[in-house]
């Protein structure tokens, strides 16, 4: 039996991450993976549809125009650009060509749980610190030994805004390492760190168009950091990682920031009416910056009971058995119409 | 400085991959990536196409109807199958599994060079055994210590075709470590070792959608093995490996045989007949079971002559500066319309 033996230690001993339920059932309303319910740029399908015809040619191996058009709305340079397959894809490569086994990586509980995922598959040693209250930054952040730290801003799952100056003291507490602000989520509330690109050669940037650009089938996310550290990102990156249709499609779907602030600004306004309406039947709501919702129950029995009842009656949303947040389900934000069979279903539930 | 300083000493010491030229210029003959010049089948165009609506959702996470379509096509159970973002994914998601720093990876010169940048990615000590005459695999293996042995079957850039009894003696001496056949050419030729899965389980067979079936826009690859190994190699492959319109192309690709076989039929024809001509010209071409075929020149001055000349007349081949081939051309072989073209205007350089 060598199949199996020839595996390293550290994979053989992971656990493999499982991501939300994938239903491909159009009667059920799907809130649990954070996509958007609505489509994508009328310009990124046309782009989509026109690619086709070159489909048997290998795309663009560097991304170059989906990369000049990030850099154009970013107001970045191009070098400070890189393209990945989703931002999974750029948190996997950060991972490889930052981390020997052995070496420390630092997040915030309750975070994105599949930096623990990735620390795992790299040996690495995943240290998780709490958040201060509800959700705070701690006041001192002792983070010398680390080689990456991670903050998605919103956060995942919670929905919490880190202001500027929250992001510059991570920043200066970094010394040795990388810190990764993960800003899926950031285009529904309009913070980005991107101005401290300049400031600190230790940050990078991933955003993904899985999340406001509704592009989630596609798999295309950025990375942006410095040139000379990108320069070695490179190296890892596989040379043709993005494929010809997501070049494509999310590099119209960047030149139609009409569309991006109409469709973003629609999620907002639902998800800030969805929080109100939550708090008027008394559940705890945390404020949110993202197209999601945590919503807490008053136990961790309830808050299953109500994801199960949720789930029978064709609203998916997302239950987390983890610690701090087991009494919580987080609901992404769909369109009114979704949000309107999710409160009555939720409230028929909740009598 | 932090930037760069974080990352780890075998990545800083490698080189980047550098793929062949990406020729956007319709009017360019481009026979340097071995793509196909025929289309994909209409029927893997159409399901990109109503794939297309469901774009804002995250693809199936396990490429399941895909992999159900390959369990079909090359009968094997579909525990048996991983889909990967083109079958380098696949390659990258081995190394990651099997090798720790240190370890040893083998493949047998000339082959297909990212295995070396795989290898230096994973700070892995990378072995080339010279092919014995004229490409074949040495009488005597000694590969007591490889945890990774690849051979590309047909090999590339040769084109030889190795037998099944070759690739069970090679099977068989190693007996620490998996022997990665990888079959991108394959159905050039109708060469496989499919078959040998059932009795050894060391073996690993990796397929791509980039030759044969016409799609190398859309990055589509298989592995095959036995589902105990596959157990673990899922735990590192990203869980949206493969985008939703891929999923779709693929397995519409994969259901059209009769498309594959007439695409492939032409193709090895074309190349039969170049070979013909390209002997009748007076120089040494080598047998080929892939979509490309292996020139030598009088001296790698006249290869590289040669190879400029033609970059100037509009047709794209490749040249590799690599001991031991410094002195060929890789030719892929495009429609007849394209290899008239290639031989006029090589006729008129060597004149």
């Amino acid at each position: 039996m060598v199949g199996k033996n020839v595996v390293r230690a550290c994979i053989r001993d992971m656990q493999a991450y499982i991501p939300g339920d994938a239903a491909e059932d159009a009667a059920v309303v799907k809130l649990n993976q954070n996509e958007n319910r609505y489509p994508p740029s009328p310009r990124a399908v046309k782009a989509i549809e026109s690619a086709l015809a070159g489909v048997a040619i290998y795309p663009e191996s560097t991304s170059r125009t989906l990369r000049e058009a990030a850099a154009t709305v970013y107001d970045v340079p191009v070098d400070h650009v890189i393209a990945g397959n989703g931002s999974d894809d750029i948190l996997r490569i950060l991972f490889h060509c930052c981390c020997n086994p052995g070496d420390v990586a630092v997040a915030f509980h309750p975070t994105y749980s599949y930096y623990a995922t990735l620390a795992a598959m790299h040996d690495v040693r995943y240290r998780l610190i709490d958040f201060e209250g509800e959700y705070r930054l701690p006041d001192s952040l002792n983070l010398d030994d680390a080689k990456l730290v991670f903050l998605p801003n919103p956060n995942a799952p919670t929905g919490t805004v880190f202001p500027e100056a929250e992001i510059r003291r991570l920043l200066q507490a970094v010394p040795n390492g990388l810190v990764v602000v993960d800003e899926a989520y950031a285009d529904f509330c309009a913070v980005t760190a991107m101005p401290l690109l300049r400031e600190f050669d230790n940050l990078v940037i991933v955003r993904t168009f899985s999340k406001s650009y509704s592009l989630a089938g596609l798999r295309v996310g950025l990375g942006f950091a410095r040139p000379e550290l990108l320069a070695e990102l490179e190296k890892v990156r596989d040379f043709y990682n993005v494929d010809r249709l997501a070049q494509a499609g999310a590099e119209a779907a960047l030149l139609d920031q009409d569309w991006l602030r109409y469709i973003a600004g629609k999620v907002a306004a639902t998800r800030d009416a969805t929080i109100t309406a939550l708090r008027e039947l008394g559940l705890t709501v945390y404020d949110s910056g993202a197209n999601f919702v945590l919503v807490r129950f008053p136990s961790a029995a309830r808050a299953r009971e109500i994801y199960e009842g949720l789930r029978s009656r064709n609203v998916l949303v997302r239950y987390f058995d983890t610690r701090g947040i087991d009494d919580c389900l987080r609901v992404s934000i769909g369109t009114d119409t979704d949000m309107d069979v999710f409160k009555k279903e939720l409230e028929a539930l909740l009598e």
